[in-house]
Order: C-alpha cells, then sequence, then structure tokens
C-alpha cells in the first residue's frame, strides 16, 4: 500500500506555485482559469504524475463515470455481444462500462435453483455510486432495484419483463418460437416436437408460447418433450426417443429451445444416413449461440437473438434516464433467422447469411 | 438525480437515538460497540435502507473492494475462459471483480495497428482507485503501468511477457507450437506448414518459434506461410495454395496459429473426398477456441489454452501482493492438447477430450 506516497493536490500548487483553489479550477473548470496559469498548474500536474482521486470527486458529486453492466454469464453468447454492444455505444459517449458477470448457473430446472452473484453486484454497483446500472436479471430484479433505488436513478432491466420505476429492454422471445414454427410449415412439415426444459425463466416459457401460437396459425400438430438440460446430451436423448416412436414414412420437425439442443439432434440424425435432411426430420435451435460454424456436418437453421442492439438500447436508455422530463420505455427487440441445411438442405449455404423476419 | 434524497448517516443516527460515532462504529469496528446499541442501529440502517457511500469510504482508506480485469475482447474465448476464472477466484475471496473489455481489434497485422481502450480502462481503474488490476496486456504494458503506479499498487501482466515491477502470469506459447508438431510427427508426418499471420504480437512470435523448434527437433521438413488474417478464409486461401503445390501421395500436415484457420483449412479439404484426413493432410489448429464442437464435420485437433487458470493464478497474485515481504512471480501455465479427427481419424472420438501435454 502506497496511499501515504501519491501526489497530493498540495504538491501540485505548490509547484505551479497557485492556491489548492486554483489548481482544483483547472481540473473542473479550467475556462475560469487564465491560459498561462491554466498551463503551468497543467505541466506540474504532469510532472508529478498527479491524478485526481475519483472518490474525492465522486463525493462531490456523488457519481462515478462508470456504468454497471451486470450479466447472467459470458459463457453464453448472447451476453457477450450485448456486453460488446454496450461497451462500444458506452465508450463512444465517453463513459466507461464494468461488466459483473454473476457466473450465473441452473442446478436444476424444476423446481428452479441457481446460484450467482447478481444480486451482489447490485449492492457492489450502487455503493459505488456508479451512474447508472444495467441489469441483465434471471428473475425478478424487483426487491433488489428497490433495495438501491435511492442510490443509484438510472437503472435498466435487460431481458426480464417486469413492470416497475424503470426502463426496459427486451427480445421477442415469442417470435422466436412463432418464426421457427412457421419456417417449418413453409417448407412442409406438418408434425412438430418442441424439445425444452421446464419454464424455469422467462425467455423459456415464452419462446414455447411462440411455438405454440405458430403452430395453432399454421395448423401443424404439436408436441412438447421436456428435458432436464438445454445442452447438446439432452437434445440427443430426446431425438432418439422421437426416433423410437417414429412412423416410417413419416415427415417431422425438431425445435430446440436452444442450438445446443438442436445440435445435439442433428448428432443422431447422423448415425441415421437413411434418414434425409431436411427431408425426412428437419432441425431449428431458437438461440443462434452456435454461431453457423462453417466446420458443422450439417448447418443449423437457427433464430438469432439480438444481443448486440439489446446492449446499444441500454446505453441510450441509461443515458435518457438522467434527461429531464425522461419517460420509462419498454423496448422489444425483434429476433433473426440464420438459415442452414438442417431446414433447407443443400438449397442453404452452409452456415447461411442471416435471414430476415417475417 | 436523487443524491439529495439520500438517508443519510445523519438520518441513522437519529433513528437510532445515539451519536454519528456511533452509527460509524457499528458500520466499521462493530465490536467496539454494546451488542444492544449495535442491533437498534443495524435496525434503523435496515428500515431506512441506509447504503454507506463508498465514495466517502475509499477516500479514509483510498481503496475500493474492487479490482479490475481489462481484457482484449471477450468475442475470444481466451477471455472469457480468464474472466471466469478471475471472476469465480476473486468472488471466493469476497472481492467483486469488474470487468474491462477493451474491444481490441487488428486493423492491420503488418506494421500491427490496433484499436482498443485498455488505457483508458487502466486510466479509470487508476482513478476509481481499485484494489488491484488484472491487465491483459496485448502491447508492452510499461508507460501505462508506470502512468499509474502510484495510484494502484497491485497490478499483474496477463499474458504479455515484459519484465517489470509487476507479477506476470503467461501460458508457454511455444510449448503450444512445438507439442504440436511434435503430435504431427508422432502420426508420420514429415512435412510441415505452419500457417500464420505475421509477428504482429507475442503469442504469434512464440507460437512460431515454438513450431521452429518442434520441426528442428523431430527432423521435419518446414515451411512457413504467411496470412493477412488469422479466420477462416485465410486458413481456406492457404490451403488451397498448398493444394495446388501438393506432389500426388506426399503427405502434408497444416499447422493453423489459430483454430479458425484450421478450420478454414479443413473446408477446403472437404471439396477433396479424394484427399484422406489424416492420411494425406492432417490439421491442427493452436489457440482451442473451437472448443470441439461435436457437430463438425471432422472434429478438429487442436492446443487448449488455460485461460481459466491464467484466471486463477492473477487473482492469488494480486491479493499476495497486498501482503508483507511479497516477492514479484512470472508464472508460465502449460498448455493442453484436445485430440480430433483432423490428426487421428476415426481413432479418435470426435470433439475428443483433453490430452494431457507431452
Amino acid at each position: 500500500m502506497t496511499g501515504d506516497k501519491l501526489p497530493t493536490m498540495q504538491a501540485v500548487a505548490e509547484k505551479a506555485g497557485v492556491s489548492l483553489a486554483t489548481v482544483s479550477n483547472v481540473m473542473n473548470q479550467p475556462s475560469r482559469v487564465a491560459p498561462a496559469t491554466r498551463d503551468r498548474v497543467r505541466a506540474a500536474i504532469e510532472s508529478l504524475g498527479y491524478i485526481r482521486n475519483a472518490a474525492a470527486r465522486d463525493l462531490k458529486r456523488s457519481r462515478s463515470d462508470g456504468i454497471g453492466l451486470i450479466v447472467p454469464d459470458i459463457l453464453n453468447r448472447l451476453f457477450v455481444d450485448m456486453a460488446r454492444g454496450a461497451q462500444i455505444t458506452a465508450g463512444q459517449r465517453g463513459l466507461s462500462l464494468l461488466l459483473a458477470n454473476a457466473v450465473y448457473a441452473f442446478e436444476s430446472f424444476d423446481p428452479l435453483v441457481v446460484t450467482d452473484q447478481q444480486d451482489q453486484f447490485l449492492d457492489f454497483f450502487a455503493e459505488e455510486r456508479t451512474s447508472g446500472i444495467l441489469y441483465a436479471a434471471m428473475s425478478d430484479p424487483t426487491d433488489g432495484i428497490n433495495r438501491i433505488r435511492g442510490h443509484v436513478r438510472p437503472i435498466v432491466v435487460i431481458n426480464y419483463d417486469q413492470p416497475g420505476d424503470w426502463c426496459s429492454v427486451l427480445m421477442d422471445n415469442r417470435q422466436a418460437g412463432r418464426i421457427a414454427v412457421e419456417h417449418l410449415a413453409g417448407i412442409g412439415v406438418r408434425r412438430v416436437f418442441y424439445v425444452s426444459p421446464p419454464d424455469a425463466a422467462q425467455p423459456i416459457a415464452d419462446r414455447r408460447r411462440g411455438v405454440a401460437e405458430g403452430a395453432a396459425s399454421q395448423g401443424l400438430e404439436l408436441t412438447e418433450v421436456t428435458t432436464d438440460g438445454l445442452e447438446f446430451e439432452h437434445g440427443s436423448a430426446a431425438m432418439a426417443e422421437l426416433l423410437a416412436g417414429r412412423a416410417d414414412g413419416e415427415r417431422i420437425g425438431f425445435v430446440g429451445m436452444t442450438d445446443a439442443l438442436a445440435l445435439g439432434a442433428l448428432g443422431v440424425l447422423r448415425e441415421h444416413p437413411e434418414l434425409r435432411i431436411p427431408e425426412d426430420v428437419a432441425v431449428i435451435g431458437l438461440d443462434g449461440t452456435h454461431d453457423g460454424a462453417r466446420s458443422d456436418w450439417v448447418s443449423l437453421t437457427s433464430i438469432t437473438l439480438p444481443g448486440y442492439r439489446m446492449g446499444e438500447e441500454a446505453i441510450r436508455l441509461v443515458l435518457d434516464e438522467a434527461q429531464p422530463g425522461h419517460r420509462h420505455e419498454r423496448v422489444i427487440l425483434p429476433v433473426g433467422m440464420r438459415l442452414g441445411a438442417s431446414t433447407l438442405g443443400s438449397a442453404a449455404t452452409a452456415g447461411g447469411a442471416d435471414g430476415t423476419t417475417p
């Protein structure tokens, strides 16, 4: 600890031969200081390597220049995109984005048990008097936000739809389920299996609702299959079961709540060369995390999520909070679709470009 | 802004019927306060929703409880692993890790031109009097660190080998190149092509050196191919050129500085069913970012990097900095290897488990 060795404002004042007040003015209201004096003080600051103590500065205005973004886990590509969108936008506005990764982990789906540090980070950012907090919540954020509300005003809730005294940035998870099923109907699939864990979180429930809406509007036969996870192996197990029950020549569609589930399903099909993709079995994933790897043996069709734009919007809204006459917004961003051979066969360019949403 | 509406320490004191000093003691040295008084004050803090102002607290000890980690870009899986390792370890020690993503971007390799905000984040964390900084630098960090040294003592430099007044956490990039070539020699490859951009950053130069060392020790014929990027398409272009110059029946090995380069090479081989993998052409990548996707048409053998452990080590060292008698360490962590069909053929389980390093 070298706290006592720090160059002080006093040292700057002495070296420049001016008063403390003048040094303070040079740093905070330079226009009020004569140019010559200003240059002398700045030279002293430079030569001493003085950095104003942000804690002292913050105490005055009770704010730091940082904006905190709390995400469940950057292992999920959605939150990497969200963080980059927010960080690049914040940088353009001269603000520093601090990312707090909660390392969210499902321990079980039914009932939902999670370990994460989201709540602790909320307190941390409040204590640090961060200028604003972007909170990508996995559960109802109301209690946590109420606890710190008096300390950080601008808060934007991301990816969790809960009415409250804040702005929200959401993606259209129902649309994700709906357009996936509509796409399958469009290629002639009449029987759809929706493979998903239980509704442990909002996006899971919303995608399920969207799938049901799409199936109803298209008049498809929908069967829901519940898994106890959202990874590759859970998708493989589900597909193996479907094939066991599949009538000869029947055409089926597999919709995975995540790309990993869909990839697991494709893994099983690989061991069944007698089954044609997509003529016998079509597969689609709903979270776009697989990112259309061109090394896939069959490129996956999947829904792409607007993570980057969610980050951009969240910064816009958190800054608008500070404006007079601000009114809370609830922004819902559309999803997209990446077309692959898992629904279009050789017609699709491997790892094809994003399609647009209907 | 509701700064004026914040519940104050004064309000807590009044509600609890004690002095300001007593409230302060309850928060900072509770053992010095009678239990009954302590409970009364804590009840008042609770009911008023008072959160001590970290800026005021930091001003006293001139430190916050946060540790800053600056990374080039979490788009690269290495830095996601690093951030998670550091964050989980910091959480276990009761510290909050703040991730600053510099959104590092290569604009050209030769000469190296980059855009990033790493230096700005260094100043930001210094201004905020962060307890420590973990700095995954892409270029010589000496000037930046010297600039802020008086303000933040514990600094750990990650992934950039530069002697200085700090601890370093590195991975063995030479070993990465060496064991990749040794692996190819082990399966009978005698002619190796190393495909990499110019030495714009340390890891690139170190992997190249390791490849050369491995080729020399194994007596292999080594040809270096320079690309102007490290993505899929650059690898495809390089492989297309190699095949054009390949003598009939000649067995060659392709070593990509990144997995993306190696995957691009495999993409070209897919259009040449007459070529057997790995009997005619073997392929390996050096950065493990592809993570052995089980959906690959041919699973890739690649070197795995110790990102998570680098994060763990960096937290251990930054905390040790605060200990009396601390001596700087230079930690070099070994890499691993993930075996795939691109070098072992059907002998490899698709996306096989990590091998150990020789």
